[in-house]
Order: C-alpha cells, then structure tokens, then sequence
C-alpha cells in the first residue's frame, strides 16, 4: 500500500463500484460483490488488491500475480492466474487510474493564508485559496477559486490564474493568463522573455519580448520546465496538455489540444503543433516548424522539418519510424562487413 | 498590440524617429513624418504599425501585410505590398529589436528594499536597488548601483554584481563575480560546486571545487540555466554572451565574448570558446575541447572534438554541415533501396 | 591559490603528510620533510603548490609544470621536470582530491535557526542543524543531526532526512526518504508526482502517483536536477551515486550504488540501473529497460534497449562502442565517395 505518511487512503470498493468508476467490464459478474482494498502493482499486489497488465513486458508478471483483481484487456483474459478477478477495460491504464484516484483522492485545498506570506493589497486571491509561506503575489494578479499556491513561489504583477490550479513550491509565473485546473509542479518557469537576440557585430542585441504565454484548462506542467513568453504572437498551450520536467518550450510556441511531451522535450521559438501530438523525451524540435494532429516522434529524435497529421516519425534528422529502423539495421550490417564478420 | 496589463508602450513616432534610432534607411525619404505608434508581426500589424521581415519563410505574409511600415533588406523591397512604408535594413531584425524597445522601453528600476528582505549587515546594498520581497542577501555580498533582486532570490556571501544587473525571481547565486547589465532569468543557478568526483570501489570520491564564476558585463543567462564554478581554474562567461533556458555549463568551462547558447545545450568541464561562437538547442559538448572564434554548431548535435574558428558543422558527431546533408541523404538512399523501391 | 572570500584554506602540509592523506607514495622519500601550502592547476601552480596529472592532453603541460610537487601514475614519473617532486598514486584525481579536501575542508555547519525559517511545530529538527533564512519545513518532517538547509527550500510533510544532510538554496522536497550525508545542490526537485497520464480521446488522464523517492546514503544530486516519485514502485537513488545538473529521473527508476551520471541525462521511467554504472552527458533512456553492473554508455548517447553488465557503449541508438567509432567511420566515407573525392 502506498506509504500513511504520505498518501490517505479512502476504500474499501467493491469490484462492482470499481467497474462503475472505471468504466471496465467485470468478466464474471458474479464477481462484483467482492471487495478490494487498495491498488498495488502486478508484482506486489496481494488478494485484497486491485492491479493492471498494460505493457507486454509484464505478461509474466500478470500470470504469476497474487492480486485479487486486475484490470487487462480481453485477450489477455486467458493468461490470468485462477482467482483472480478481472476487470475488462478497453484501456486497462486509464480504467486503473480512475480506480487509483477513488482508493487516493487528490488532497483537497483548505482555506488558509500563510502569514509569512506577501500579498499585494490589488491582487485578488479568493478566502478559499490555500497560499504557502512566503508566496508572493504582486499587484492586479487574479487567482480563481480554490487556486493552491506552494512555498516561496512568486506570482507576477496582473498574472490571472482560474479556477482549482495547482502550483507548486518554488514556481515563477509572470506575464500569463492561465485556465482552470492548471497543474505546474515545482521549479517551473513561466513568462520570462523569450531568447530573442539579434546578431552583431559589437554583440548580440535584445529583441522586447511583448507577448504572453497563454495556457488552457486542465494542462500539467512539470518541474523545472521553462516556458517562454511570446515575443509578438502569444506563446500558447492548448487545453489538456501535458507537460514533463525540464522541458523547454521557446517564445510563439503554440501547442494544441491534448498533447503530450515527455520529459527534456525542447521546442525553438514559433513552432506550431496540432491537437494530441506524442512526444518522447529528449526530442529537439528547431523552430518555425508545423506538426500535424496526432502526429508521434519517437524519444531522443530531432525534428527540423514539418512532420504531417498522424505521422509516427524517430531518428534525426526524423523519418518515418520504419525507414528509421531500416537506417539502423543497414548501418550495423555496414559496420559487421567492414570488420569481415 | 502588447497587452497593457503587461507592457507600458511609449511612442508614436515618426518614421523618420524610427530609422534614427534603429540605423534603417527610410526607402521613400519623403514618407518621414508619417506616424506609427506600435510594432506588430506581420500577420496582425495594421496601417498604424511597423512590422519587420527577417526570414525567408515570411515572405509572402510580407507580401500579404496591411502594415503601415516595415523594416527589410533592400532586395525584398519589390515584395512591398502598396502604401507599406519601407525601413531598409542591413539586420531588418537587429532594426526591429530597436524600434521595439523605443515603444516598450524596459521598465526602470524603482529603489526599493522590501520589509521581508534578508540583507546581512555586512553585504553592500546601494539604496537605488530594488530588492524584492524575501530576498537573502548574505554576508560581504556587493551590488552595483540600481541592481535589482526578485522575490525568493539568495545572493551568497561575498558574491560581487556590477550596475544595473537585473536577477530575476527564485535565483541562487554563490561564488561569483558579476559584470554590469547581467541579467539572470528565474530559476538560475550560479556557483555550485562542479561534478567532480574521481572514481573509486567504494564509491566516488568528492573533488572540492575551488574556483569561481566569473560573469562578464552584458550577458544574459536563460531560465533554470545553471553553470557550476570551477575547479582550480575559474569558469568565465565573456562579456555579450547570450545563453538561453536549462543550459548545463561544467566546471572551467570559458565562453568568449558574444557567443549565443540556444536551449537545452550541455558543455562539460574544460571546454574553451572562442568569440562570436553560436549554438543551436540541446547540442552537447564533451569536456575539454577547444571551440574557435566563430564557429556555428548546428541544433542536436554531438560535437567530441574540437571544432576550427569559423566552421559550420552539425550532426552527431559533428562533421562539416555540407557533409552532415550527404550523410543524410545517403543514409535515407540506402534504406529506400533495401525496400527494393 | 582559490579567492579567500569564498573559500578557507588550512595547511601548511609536509609531502609525507599529504601522502598519507592521500594513499600516494613519495617517488623520493628524502622529499617528505618538503613543505607545500596550497594545491593548483598544472599551468598555475608554483614552487609551493601540489598539482596533479591525470589526463593524457596534459602530460606537456606537466612536463613544463613549475609544481613543487604533484601526483601522477609511476608511468609518468620520466616526464616531471626537474624538482618536481612526486606523489606516485593509482588514481592521482582521487589522491588529489583527498588532498584538496586538506586543504579546503568542507564548511562546519553553524548550528543556527534563521528567525525567518517557518518550521511546522510537529516537524523534528535538531539544534544542531543550520536552517537558513526562510526555509519553509512542514509538519511532521523529520531532519538528522547536523543537516544544513539553505534560503528559500522547501522540505514537505513527513520528510525524512538523514545526518549530515546539506540541502542547498531553493529546493524542493517531497515525499521522500533520504539516508545520511546526501548533497542536493540549488534547484533539485524531488518527490513531485511521476508523469503518468493514460491517453483518452477526451485527453488524458492523469494516473495517481503512489510511490516515493528513496535516496541511499552519500548521494549527491546537481543543480535543477528533477527526481519523480514512483507511481506504485518508490523511486531509488542507491547509496554513493552522483547526479550531475539539469538530470531527468522519472517515476519508479530504480539506480544502483556509487553510478554517475553526468549532466542532462535523462531517464525515463520504470528503467532500473546496477550498481557503478557510467552516463555521460545528454544520454537519453527509454522506460521499463535493464542497465547491468558497470555499464559505461558514451555521452549523447540514446539508449533504448537493455545494457548488458559491463558493456561500453555509444550512438543513437547505442550499440558496442567499437562498432559505433566504425559505423562513424563508414558514414564518413561513403559522404566522401558521393563527393567523388
């Protein structure tokens, strides 16, 4: 079970409520009055809990596993060990984060006011927002209902953040208009200028960087990630996005709905991507670049083209995925001939 | 126009004001009185505004503008759409920057010390400062005049910074020396201590680091960047030098002058630059290279070796650029052949 | 000699001292009385100074080295000029370093409580730690004897930590148990909650993050490095092993004793290393793989399969190091054949 210290546990379920909250089918309704006390993985999980098979690797682990009732998707139903319970779900990971959230619900905001902290009298910060010691939140900014802000974070001057945000300890934000139910855990940047210098010879120039970083419901952004202010444009993060650690995203960048970045992504200034974008990590995107909707790029790949809609593309420069996979397979048989094996 | 909640704008001006004070040449002299009172991107910029082309990609929403003025070269001055005033310029972009920061200059520093500030009765603060709110400034620390400090910063002891220096919020800065009109953006990280650790069966052994960062005047450091200080020997930031967000500079590393860092660049320890040296985002640096005046890595790439003054190379590891396209293209040949296509 | 405003020098030292210090041997016996008072770089170091040899790009500079004494592998004892005397050492780093920890001792920690820290009543810190201005400590955390925490940090509920702690400024830490004698530099990040969302056509779903963060004794964590909590599994930092700056470690990684890993590595989840594994800068790794004991992987490496115990490797994707130097050279050349040159 999760740690007491850290983490409250609400539960017990019965499979039938668990199905109900997760949207999964029982495969033996009969099984629904049984009762399962908390989540746990496929290795430690015992009868009392509830688990999920959603990578192949683990389908050994799902065969040998103790748990009490898992959630997988029907072709796996036969690789389930006797008595395990199971929960047919279309996708197995989400239907476990529903369950997840039920058994540890996020912890809810309590009104309260650090004294430590330094509010300025014309911002606006509702009696039910929860704001740390020593936050600090300057003149005309307005946060929204319920908003949570950690320890020693620094709300810049006429910020407007909405409704149930999240911010973390030690997070910056100036010169933005944030949605609804924005998460932005610690270290994260947001606002500052963009990198705009231009050349010359005595030195490089400042470019003003005018713009805003605008960020739309419901998106999480992850600690230490940077995220740049437009320099004329907006910087733009579309609802539902998420969004790594240590992330880079450059002045103009606009993302669309529903994307998702992994961790040290780094986009140059005035890229654009459409809606539910997957990005592993450590991909390099240059800038004033278009992605399409729904397009995949495979971790640690470089992008210095537009990639179309729905394309799934990895290497660097990137190609599609299975001339990729080509380009490795060739260069190994090049290097296995020059060595005469 | 820049949102007013974020950006005071000055202005109007006259043309004729505006290619003083950016160096352009005003294409039709007699159009000199006519007044703009906002720079605007090309797309939204209307008959009031001065806009600017700088990149290729832009031309034909160059061409497409209703924007009263624009900064260009002279060769693109034919694309003109009717009534555009033209500002020629050798750098359309370095013209722009100046005329931008006419309209929006940055904002003066207003001396202050906040009441939650932290200063050691030994640091050396000058009243024209602005010190944010719960700033530490430690013990023998010395701020040049009308500096300013955001909120949650800490200055270590001893630490120097020339005039008009502008740290951001949530900076920490240690074992330092500073120029004038540095400026580090939230979240920086100055003066740690190197990784220096000498391998060992027992585990690694700490290398005390006991050199310093020694930061020229006009550099500007991006967010959540962080440069370790050195050694035995210092490592030196030259004056001019831009370097953007999450950059990783090793212990002795010594940057020239004027050199540009995009996003997400890595250099380990004892890497020399020369001047003018540019960068593009998340290229990495082995340790104790030597990098000529000049010298331009393209983004995501590896360079291991040294790389000669005024070379253009990319890929990983870097070769000449021309032979990194070839390299590119052959690869790409190869894997249609192996198709049989 | 290292600036005295920021670093204390003790010493004077004999060689014969320093050489048991340092578990070097004296090539000279008859030079144990010799006295040197400081250590330095080859090219600086003078008559009184120790200095050391360990890379072969020096071996010039040491030859022309006016050191009066230095470490350095017996292989390289014809080299040392004249009156140098030398330090014979297997590892003349760690032997240099052992001696520069002589002269450079760590910092005491100054048993201190700023009047500005915010310290839950239900936290346990004992009076021998430092806490400095405006640490923010929650209720229920736990510290061991003499731990330093620097301005600004943020140490969460129910946090333990363990003796000899040096948390530096602007931190943040969460859900996480920590052992004795861990070094988390400005910046670091621990504990936040993993990246785990199940993509959903309505947008993802955030999965709850369950797990903790474990970090053995004698870690040392860089600048702006960020280490998630686990999802379910805890996330290991195994004891001895050093993170360089700006370092990605996603939830339920799991890292052996004494590995290193340079800077901007990142490490995606569930992927489990050995013990003595070896990262070089910018490394990227995808989840759920196995690195095995001793591991090196070459810098700007990507790695997205299984590393065998022992195994050197490097490229994109990493294959033997070998076979990647002749995967390099075969590119090259057949970049030169299309030139027909």
């Amino acid at each position: 079970m999760a740690d007491p210290r850290f983490f409250h546990r609400a539960g017990p379920f019965t499979l039938e409520a668990l199905a109900a909250i997760s949207g999964a089918q029982l495969a033996d309704p009969s099984s629904g009055a049984r009762i399962v006390d908390d989540v746990a993985p496929l290795e430690t999980a015992g009868p009392n809990e509830v688990t999920f098979l959603a990578n192949l690797k683990y389908v050994e682990a799902f065969a040998a596993s103790r748990a009490g009732a898992a959630f997988a998707a029907a072709r796996f139903a036969s690789r389930a060990p006797t008595g395990m319970a199971l929960l047919i779900a279309a996708d197995p990971y989400k239907s476990f984060a529903l369950a997840a959230e039920a058994f540890y619900p996020t912890p809810p905001v309590i009104p309260r006011r650090a004294p430590s902290a330094i509010i300025d009298p014309s911002a606006s910060v509702p009696d039910d927002c929860e704001i740390a010691a020593n936050v600090v939140i300057e003149g005309g900014a307005r946060l929204g209902r319920r908003c949570q802000i950690g320890a020693n974070s620094a709300i810049g001057a006429n910020v407007e953040i909405g409704d149930d945000c999240r911010i973390a300890a030690n997070v910056t934000v100036s010169h933005c208009l944030m949605g609804a139910r924005v998460v932005l855990h610690p270290g994260v940047r947001i606002g500052q200028p963009g990198f705009g210098f231009a050349p010359d010879r005595t030195g490089p120039v400042t470019v003003p960087q005018l713009g805003r970083v605008i960020i739309g419901d419901d998106v999480d952004i992850g600690a230490n990630t940077a995220i740049d202010r437009g320099s004329a444009h907006d910087t733009v993060i579309g609802e539902g996005t998420k969004i790594d650690n240590l992330v880079q995203i450059g002045h103009n960048v606009v993302l669309g709905r529903g994307c998702i970045l992994a961790g040290q992504v780094g986009i140059a200034g005035s890229t654009r991507f459409g809606d539910f974008v997957m990005v592993g990590g450590q991909v390099g995107f240059t800038g004033h670049l278009r992605v399409g909707d729904g397009a995949r790029i495979a971790a640690i790949s470089g992008v210095f083209r537009d990639v179309e809609a729905g394309a799934t593309v990895g290497g660097i420069p990137v190609v599609p995925l299975t001339t990729w996979m080509r380009q490795i397979a060739i260069l190994q048989r090049l290097a296995r001939k020059k060595d005469g094996s």
